[in-house]
């Protein structure tokens, strides 16, 4: 696994002695500060104001949080109960509305709760450890995966950051895509920008460049003019919720990728763990969409670019519906073209 | 024409007295500083910088550069012959390569000294002036075309920045726009940022909200999402070129909007002035589309927010194919579903 381990060298959740410690994804490329999370409002604060972002990290996250909180109620002689933990947790939910596994992350950290452990705090941390140890062996199984779908000698495009900085490592998206550079079988790679917040710019072409794999950008706009071009055979996407039916909640612009991906007869495939299906939500008219500030829009980087007095919507997710979707990639395995029926035989 | 006039209060575009005066669209919204060219170099430079944008608006500074290379030959005592003034007629068309209006506005000078009039200088001012005029008057006419299409209160999409600033005023797009809102039929206008240089950002919302016509910003991203929730009936762009078979380039992402709008049965017009029509070019295949510097993605504004060592694409138009265009408007009149047979009815 040489080739692979020379595309896979970043990770940004790492616990240890009490202190959550986050690469500050706001900060890059440019600086790679590590930000130290000490308590559960903190870690909060950390996924609200997106200093650590991805849903599979944004879970890690929270995981950890749980166990920072119950380690302060130790050390003040407090039982370590549901109870007790759960104004922390539902702040920690509230960090973030689209993303399930931020939910699910929590539910996992209940359910050893309600098992009463008597040693709760070193139970939960084990609990914590084994979401983003599972989370990365997960990665790479979808890497796996999804790079057998994907013919020699391939162009994709991307979208957001799916990578090592959004999970526990190598990614789910961008998993599939070190596979597939590993492999030999993708040898270009085009990343869309992802304004408003420019994941794609900032972080993707960042990993990607750390790890040796052949990357250009292009505006968000760019997109179907490329495809027409010929050069992509695939466009592959995380997901932040996935519902009953195979639709998919994404960053905003994912969409408009599918749509245009099958106007050109380009493939897209999307690359999640099965945390992130939600067998609770029938469908993508049930999943709410994160309105994100306005103010979003007028600029980058401190520089404003609008005129004062402007409004803007800022939706910062879509909805892709699964009839757009051509293979569905979790680390149970591969559905293709799902639908309800594919998804219940999958993950009921 | 009071509601009209109070949604039409920007000119970008001023000879006078030997000297052109282009408001400097690089520091919209923030400096609204003119600058001042006294050459058709300084023309020339003007418009490969995009101090001055819009086809329409290129077309008429290159104008007023030819009048101001007659003026310095004039006052150098030598003759004003299409031979002496070609060197500066060839400078400035290179300036651009995908605006065809500049080719046309350069046609009709050379037009004026193939008659060889006694007062070539004048003649040739006399022209410039009527390109402008005869510019104005086509976009208030589609204007008038244009709303006639719209359903009363009807939300609208537009793309990059078509109004008063890329034009000799009023605007194409945003003309039939302006006019919409004057008669009350549109009621909510979304414009894209048109990454990378942002001219809907920065220059469409800017004359939106000078002239009192409600508006939101959105990613570029956003327009699929957002033709997906209903707001929006129409989405209305300019032209750099239309081909004889009516198909279309305009900036990035026009392509992808085109596309998205069929997807979701939103209706899909070109607005353009007849100058931009090119019989000459049979399709879209024919159109050289202009790729620009890869750094223009590498930040907003002085500010970078890509890894050093990246590399990007950077095609500034795409080619809408005319099967995907609802109406083309221009100040001939409208034809509805374009194609070879309807362009050559009207522009033969």
């Amino acid at each position: 696994m040489n080739q692979l381990d020379r595309h896979d060298t970043i990770r940004a959740v790492a616990y240890a002695d009490g202190v959550l410690r986050l690469l500050d994804q706001r900060r890059l490329p440019f600086t790679q500060e590590t930000i130290e999370c000490r308590n559960a409002d903190e870690v909060a604060g950390a996924i609200r104001d997106l200093a650590v972002r991805g849903a599979p990290a944004i879970g890690i996250a929270a995981a950890w949080g749980v166990v920072l909180e119950a380690q302060r109620l130790a050390s003040a002689g407090q039982a370590i109960t549901a109870q007790a933990l759960e104004p922390a947790m539902t702040h920690l939910n509230a960090a973030r509305p689209t993303a399930v596994n931020l939910a699910w992350a929590l539910a996992r950290m209940r359910a050893v709760l309600a098992r009463a452990p008597a040693d709760a705090p070193d139970a939960l941390a084990r609990e914590a450890q084994s979401i983003q140890d599972e989370d990365l062996a997960a990665n790479r199984r979808m890497g796996e995966l999804g790079a057998e779908l994907i013919a020699p000698d391939s162009g994709v495009l991307t979208h957001c950051n799916t990578g090592s900085l959004a999970t526990a490592g190598f990614g789910t998206a961008l998993g599939v895509i070190r596979a597939g550079a590993a492999n030999g079988k993708i040898t270009q790679v085009y990343a869309g920008e992802t304004r408003p917040w420019l994941q794609g710019a900032r972080l993707t072409i960042w990993e990607l460049l750390q790890d040796k794999i052949p990357a250009r950008l292009i505006a968000d706009s760019a997109a179907s003019h490329l495809m027409k071009s010929g050069e992509v055979q695939w466009v592959i996407v995380g997901a932040d919720r996935i519902a009953a039916n195979g639709d998919t909640a994404n960053k905003i612009g994912t969409y408009q990728l599918a749509i245009s991906a099958r106007h050109h007869g380009v493939k897209f495939m999307v690359v999640a763990p099965s945390s992130t299906v939600d067998m609770a939500t029938p469908d993508g008219a049930h999943i709410h969409i994160e309105l994100r500030d306005a103010g979003e829009l007028f600029g980058v980087g401190g520089q404003r670019t609008v005129a004062d007095g402007a409004q803007a919507w800022n939706p910062v997710f879509d909805v892709t519906p699964a009839e757009l979707i051509d293979a569905l990639v979790t680390e149970r395995g591969v559905i293709e073209r799902p639908d309800a029926q594919r998804m219940r035989a999958m993950f009921a």
